[in-house]
């Protein structure tokens, strides 16, 4: 076998670089239980037909074929899920009965998606959603929870670019246009998304001529769509623009209380906008949405997004309200670690290299190592019985900060002597207690380098 | 959508049973860390070519093919990664220039088998692998090594049945059938392998007709295929059969040195034993070969198997001989979760439900419930300010401990009281500070249903 090539779309880590995507996935998955989400995998598969129900998405679905399959038509059998929010969905249906509602649950999975190989399109990635689902009903401060998890939960990860969550409400803008008298207000809605990517003077004349707006209704949509606000001071100017309905009064309220009660989570490394032009495109929200830019990589778009959609599920009878959020976690790390600028700072778990005097000596290293791993300090045992100068190097190869010898004493017992080899220093120790100075030797640390960002 | 139905073979678990698997994960990790196994993941693709290079496999491959995709003839293209040694075996070939070795990593991540809709047969499932590859060569220790760090890691796992690790080394026999004058080594391996599906008399007649040995030399084979020791007292017991061979004294030796150097290892809960009609089939091990059962649940097969390949991968330059062992996940837990052996205490991470008042109060209760979280206690905030017995039976249906109160002081003031819901004491709290009395309150617990057990 030849040296493999990378497959274009599937990143993957070295271990060190590991040490960055399980540190995020640890702070995601220890916040959202603090906050009484519980963890669920769903199988990597659901029936093509479920799969296809949105037909936007169905061109990127990988389809599944046994090998020594005969036949597999195109529009039944299995593919590889392309996002979570699907199966959670079939989840739900499928347990409703076992199920307490309303139920909170993250799932942090690989999903796929069957692109062109192309530059910066990942065909498989890691994703973390949390979501809470009601049956028939679900209070609205539960728009307010999510979009607070999310905030602690992404305000932890100090080793991350900063957040910026950008907050809209459906109810809102739909509100406005129907206030304003827009014949068509989804197509309203579909055009103004386009902001991120057009001109507001072309927007402008598509709302014109595609969604049959005056002038003079088309300009205020842009203009609503202007504005944004760190607290709930944007209503007022919602207000000047003299627009009135029921649906854009719901809307201002429930984003003046989302924004009132998530300002407090502001931090330096996250901060809340309500901002006016967001949209989701054609998603099935039903009143508050989410947006997340990554300070500085703006380019990636949004990164972490969601919203409140009134019918997750429906089986007929029951319908199961949701709302919820999707950080794209390999969007996020992936640039970040292959251009360096994060990685572990050890390609081993170890804290401890216990050398080896000789291989006669073998069973009292593994022993010594066995002590150390008995108050949970991590260690290996040098593969070889090399001079100790290369056991050294060993170490340091890899990172390990320590490195243990035995030392056959004047009346024929053993003491042991620990070195850190960052430093030089080296002192007596009892493998049986030993443990590092700083308590961050004792697994590997994410670290930042920060002349490699651009 | 109808209720959908479950997928044969593509077992998914409730929160609560969601439980087991991650303390599981969670073990197993902490394990192979203590003991300088690194993890990595590998994406769950690979080229079809790579994965049908065991022919035994390739029928149960599933292939991908993107829903747009013109064309996909049948030997090209991708397919998903049935086990994780392919893919470890390409991420060492892809990687080496970044890798140190001896390297030693391990990996839990989901394996997919095409296999025909069957009952018990698994299509998606979890397993757990260690290997330590080196460069070139790799020290009999590190032999020793993995089977030492997965008997530990198994011992940890208290909840489950007891294990029992079969230990052989395909030196040995392949060594003893040589030295016996077997015309076809090969064979012979393969029939006796066969031994715990067929009566040995039936194996015995295929070791003449088949394997071409005369009827003493079945005999033989039969007779080192039944013994077992639990310590190396089966070094007699093979020099006793009076065939001597290089290969057979060196299998000897090793096999020796492992069941001695693990020996110590033993618990109630984890046996290793040498049994010399172990051979793992058609797989390319070259020495040390274990295999696992479950007791009680033997009809499940080898739960964990693996051994000593002596060119895990190659690339025509550099050989990078392997040992491993590899845990079927889902193959243990999912039979017990399934019948309800194993399952966790609670629905949510939550220790503590805090009550609402009144909807003009969830405020304070936030704050409350955020003082909790402060110190590292989950709980949530109930979702409606029903009557307190209702909040109550709301946090006894999820499983959660714990109810925490304000009541209003006749200064005006806000007092907390906490109620254990299992027991009915109500003390006063301060959610700053409060914490449960057992430690093991603080998260989901596995319990172990024994009148379940068959």
């Amino acid at each position: 076998m030849n040296k493999p090539t990378p497959l274009s779309g599937f990143p993957e880590f070295l271990p060190s670089q590991r040490t960055v995507e399980r540190e995020v996935i640890e702070t995601l998955s220890r916040t959202f239980e603090l906050h009484g989400f519980g963890n669920i995998e769903t199988r990597a598969v659901e029936p093509m037909d479920q799969l296809l129900r949105k037909g936007d998405t169905s061109k990127e679905v990988y389809v599944l074929r046994r090998l020594q399959e005969e036949d597999n038509g195109r529009d039944k059998g299995m593919g590889l899920h392309f996002d979570l929010t699907v199966p959670f969905a079939r989840y739900v249906l499928e347990n409703a009965g076992k199920l307490e509602f309303p139920f909170r649950r993250y799932q942090i999975q690989k999903v796929w998606r069957g692109e062109r190989p192309q530059e910066g399109r990942f065909r498989e990635f890691a994703q973390a959603d949390i979501d809470i689902v009601g049956r028939d009903t679900l209070p609205f401060h539960h728009d307010v929870e999510v979009a607070r998890v999310m905030l602690e939960a992404l305000g932890k990860l100090t080793f991350l670019p900063g957040f910026t969550l950008q907050v809209n409400n459906r109810k809102l803008i739909q509100g406005f246009y129907a206030g304003l008298g827009a014949p068509d207000v989804e197509e309203t809605m579909r055009l103004i998304d386009k902001l991120d990517k057009m001109p507001a003077e072309e927007v402008g004349k598509l709302l014109v001529s595609e969604a049959g707006l005056t002038d003079e209704q088309a300009a205020k949509c842009l203009e609503l769509a202007t504005i944004t606000a760190t607290d709930d001071s944007f209503v007022g100017r919602v207000r000047g623009l003299g627009v009135e309905s029921e649906l854009l009064d719901e809307g201002l309220s429930e984003l003046a209380t989302l924004i009132n009660a998530t300002a407090p989570l502001n931090t330096e490394n996250v901060r809340v906008v309500a901002d006016l032009s967001i949209a989701r495109g054609l998603d099935y929200y039903t009143g508050t949405v989410f947006e997340t830019r990554l300070d500085g990589y703006e380019s990636l778009g949004s990164i972490c997004s969601g919203g409140r959609y009134d019918a997750l599920a429906s089986d007929g009878k029951t319908t199961y309200p949701g709302v919820g959020i999707s950080l794209g976690v390999s969007r996020v790390l992936v640039p970040l670690v292959q251009k360096g600028v994060l990685d572990g700072d050890r390609k081993v778990p170890s804290t401890v290299l216990v050398a080896v005097n000789d291989e006669e000596s073998r069973a009292d290293a593994d022993a010594a190592a066995q002590a150390l791993r008995g108050h949970d300090v991590a260690c290996e045992v040098s593969p070889n019985a090399a001079k100790f100068g290369k056991q050294i190097r060993f170490a340091e190869r890899r990172g390990i900060p320590y490195v243990l010898f035995a030392t056959r004493q004047e009346d024929g017992t053993e003491a042991y002597e620990i070195k850190d080899i960052r430093t030089g220093d080296q002192v007596p120790a009892d493998p049986a207690t030993w443990t590092p100075q700083n308590e961050s030797d004792l697994k590997p640390q994410v670290v930042v380098n920060n002349e490699e960002k651009k």
